[in-house]
């Protein structure tokens, strides 16, 4: 499996105290060291940072650390390799372009007979995982339905919703995806989230020995939420999604939310 | 205008040596400050580095001079803005994926009236450069051309040398494009490459007090290719390349070439 990490935020901020916490489970607290990646929106523009080696041990998840980029949606990811060889082009976050912006793509989960079930015909796959195939799948269904005009983002991420869900069929799909203006997140099984905002607290991560205090680094205006397949810190409460639940954050806010037929217990 | 750095490889190669030269040209030696970014392919999957900051002044370009990452096709560039604002969406490369390849492309010069002459359809731009305008443009002939099917190398880069000759009817329009397998250059005015293999030599950069003896860093089958706007050593000879000129580099080796109509001197 994998572990994921978003970040929605109302002001430009780093999330170099959540990514330290989450680089230790990529060969160190935990087993998923098979490449990392991490991606930054700054306005319309993103970046990436990638590596196939375990996170524990890289030199540029070290960078990361250090580097305080600051944006207002962040996707990071974790690989444990379950289909798929370890390789840059199977690394998570998959980025790729419609409607004059990035899409940003990262999952947790496996899913069966994907090749299969899924066809696609516009947005050929370059790696081997299920995941970025049911990522061009994804795409090729919104290119189906919306061809050159974006819809109203209610319009959008319902249907991206239902296409989650259907996907989910297929396994366990939980999902993080942006398009720097919204981020959204599909709970399978395996997604908690944490909205800070004044009065900041103190945080203790779980995976380091480290504590922030969000007084010192914030403003009253601040609205920061962090998503992760599991708590980064043992000391706030997070909120625990419920399989088949979506929800859709901008600037730090929910701005939509749904739960759509979950998958009857296997 | 900006400067621009290639490598096409036979074996994975880093690009520290020439990296290390171009970076000073990044706010140091050279007035190209206004950021800078890098594409490493490694096998079908590639990763970037981009910073808007100069890349003199860059931790992360610090990193990628210290930290080799190997690889058979490299493109880098440096901004120095003069269309579009300095921001991370108009910092170089562009990458877009087409027939399941990641296409990276860079461009120096500048171009005229592109939004007018040059209508774009499918792919939208995200910034607001002439130079991803145009990529857009290139992509969007290459879907109406061949559409799902990528063609012969021989078609495919003929028909883009066609285009870019179209493009730089605009202005000045050298331009470095890779889909990881082939590295295709064209000289508006201002391109220079080198091929080195046995017996390797030494070569001194001229932007940093730097030499290197290519023979203890290789074997006898090494072939390595660099490209760049401007030549980076000053004891090699670089070959210049002529107005309307491209050609087609794989694994250090060109494999095609040819001379496009000239613009008359203007």
């Amino acid at each position: 499996m994998c572990e994921l990490l978003a970040m929605s935020a109302n002001v430009p901020t780093d999330i170099c105290f959540s990514f330290t916490g989450l680089m230790q489970r990529g060969g160190n607290t935990g087993p998923h060291k098979d490449g990392w990646g991490i991606t930054f929106y700054e306005g319309k523009g993103c970046r990436s940072f990638k590596d196939p080696l375990p996170s524990a041990e890289s030199p540029i998840a070290t960078l990361v650390t250090e580097y305080p980029i600051k944006s207002e949606a962040v996707i990071c990811h974790i690989r444990q390799a379950n289909s798929g060889a370890v390789c840059l082009e199977n690394t998570h976050p998959f980025i790729r372009q419609m409607w004059g912006k990035n899409w940003t793509y990262a999952h947790n989960g496996q899913l069966k007979d994907v090749h299969q079930q899924l066809s696609i015909k516009y947005h050929i796959p370059i790696g081997t995982t299920d995941s970025e195939h049911a990522f061009c799948w994804l795409l090729d269904q919104l290119h189906l339905k919306f061809a050159q005009q974006q819809p109203s983002n209610d319009e959008l991420f319902t249907f991206i919703a239902q296409l989650s869900e259907q996907i989910n069929r297929l396994g366990v799909f939980n999902l993080i995806l942006s398009n720097g203006d919204c981020l959204f997140a599909f709970c399978s099984n395996n997604l908690h989230w944490i909205t800070r905002r004044a009065p900041f607290g103190e945080a203790s991560l779980i995976d380091a020995e480290m504590m922030v205090d969000f007084h010192k680094e914030t403003t009253d205006k601040d609205v920061v939420t962090v998503i992760a397949t599991q708590p980064l810190t043992d000391d706030e409460t997070w909120q625990k999604m419920l399989p088949g639940q979506w929800q859709l954050f901008s600037l730090g806010e929910v701005i939509a939310s749904g739960q759509t037929r979950t998958k009857s217990p296997s």
